[in-house]
């Protein structure tokens, strides 16, 4: 049996959470990692249940993921997409052959009724990982992005369809009201030994999250620490530094220590950005500054590794 | 403004319907042939919606089949289905990586509210296809395979899952009386020059599309002419002679000319079944005897030129 003490949760997004999740499985015992992911960008797509994130952090944990872009498969051919493309079909949506694999029998499965978090956790043992991969919530959670051109647009019209470009001026989590966390997270983290933000967007990948019922009283006095996804003002990936500052804010480390506020024990920052130290202090939260890129498979258990000795000394 | 008394329309199933389709397509003027094509054995696989005769049908006259089967693309590959393979999904149906593609747009835009029939004209403009081809109904009706081991099976469990091997002792149509042929379908057979049932299985290729409302009597005082699935006792391709069997008919062709009789007025048959030419003008019917195989395109065209002429002189 293992001690549920010893677990370490991970809260991740797409690609930043992949990354750091993967590092992490070479250092932690197998049974003692948990990662919940951010399912608000799901959505369904030719008939297809996809769940963009899920994938992102399953395909890096299987050893599957495409090195070049972090998420897809590695090898990925496209030949449904061309004939989509042939009969003039929305082609904004990267449907990759072995990808779709994917896609198609988690909506097999989806439609005899299986939750998402078994689905989720039978393709772990299909694909050899034994590392526990959740999805924040079985229940539909649908991020919306609200844009000054266009009102409300799904993440994935947003992010992929619109290329982030539209300025924006909200964001909400469609159906988090009524949404359960998944069964045994509030649990598992209230247990837990150290809870971690992986590199992710904190507007649409950590706060939806968070912002279920019970999530936020649930880290309250854990040992919390987060990864910074903004080096030196700008995105590690994606549009975070765009969002917060469309949002009113600067674009910074420091505004993502201020996000995280009211629950943040340490938080973890590039070099680039030690010039923010003294003020996280003053914030009240522990800072650490290293080398946060991870750009290959020793970089990923290096930055890991000084997440949990970080986390441990926090600990004590 | 074409005269729809010159048009020819084709009865067809899969593989048989799209080889005479092609050939006659070589040789009638474009807007001249109607192809209405069985969708009895469609059915929904993965949360999509296929079509297996049609897509074969549409791949021949697209010129993208894979010549070595007769169903599917030229050139597939196989990514989605290996993933499937490796998640333990259902490997029992071929879904080819391109051949995904065109069962992702049918069924984003039937989910859209397109009927079939829209789907499918749609899809011929987009494959360059200038001939009509139509689903025989835009409503569902699904060939029912009654075996003795399982009781009812649906035609592709049947047929791909089972491969065939159950014995059989019925088949019906769930939904038939409740169905509409495809718009226009009715008066177009009425007004056409000549009405060609194609070398397909009558039992589950042409009597769904026969059996439905106001089809039998529509083919009443045509010129019909059918060509023999079946060769000196053999089929051509799949499991005709099997099914005669089983529901106690001799497997040749003469029990086809059997099978369409009331409306049927001339049969063509392989040199191998000319023994059966007496018997067929005894049941009234006019038999012509050549080579039925189409192995190439050559062969297609001169099957489709000697059908038409039939056809001509039964007109006279």
């Amino acid at each position: 049996m293992t001690n549920s003490r010893n677990k370490v949760v991970l809260l991740a997004g797409g690609v930043g959470g992949a990354k750091i999740a993967e590092g992490l499985s070479q250092i932690i015992p197998d049974d003692q990692l948990i990662i919940y992911v951010n399912t608000g960008d799901d959505f369904q797509h030719f008939g297809l249940e996809i769940s963009p994130d899920l994938d992102t952090v399953t395909y890096m944990m299987a050893g599957l993921s495409n090195p070049d872009t972090g998420w897809g498969r590695a090898e990925e051919t496209w030949n449904a997409l061309k004939t989509i493309e042939l009969l003039d079909g929305p082609m904004w949506f990267n449907l990759g052959d072995k990808d779709l694999g994917n896609h198609l029998e988690r909506t097999r499965l989806k439609n005899k009724g299986f939750k998402l978090s078994e689905v989720s956790q039978l393709f772990c043992e299909k694909y050899g990982i034994r590392q526990k991969i959740l999805p924040m919530s079985d229940d539909q959670i649908q991020t919306m992005i609200h844009t000054v051109e266009f009102g409300f647009l799904s993440f994935q019209e947003y992010f992929v369809k619109q290329r982030c470009e539209p300025v924006i001026d909200g964001i909400k989590f469609r159906g988090i009201g009524k949404a359960q966390p998944v069964n045994g997270m509030v649990e598992t983290i209230k247990s837990s030994k150290f809870v971690i933000i992986a590199p992710s967007n904190p507007w649409v990948s950590i706060d939806p999250i968070i912002a279920m019922k019970g999530v936020r009283s649930a880290l309250k006095n854990k040992t919390i620490v987060a990864i910074s996804p903004i080096i030196g003002g700008k995105p590690v990936k994606g549009p975070v530094c765009k969002m917060y500052r469309e949002l009113g804010y600067e674009a910074s480390a420091l505004s993502v220590v201020k996000h995280y506020q009211g629950f943040l024990r340490g938080f973890i920052l590039d070099h680039a950005d030690s010039n923010f130290e003294s003020e996280i202090i003053i914030n009240g939260i522990i800072p650490y500054v290293t080398n946060t890129i991870m750009h290959d498979k020793n970089s990923r258990r290096k930055l890991a590794q000084e997440t949990l000795d970080f986390c441990g000394r926090l600990n004590q």
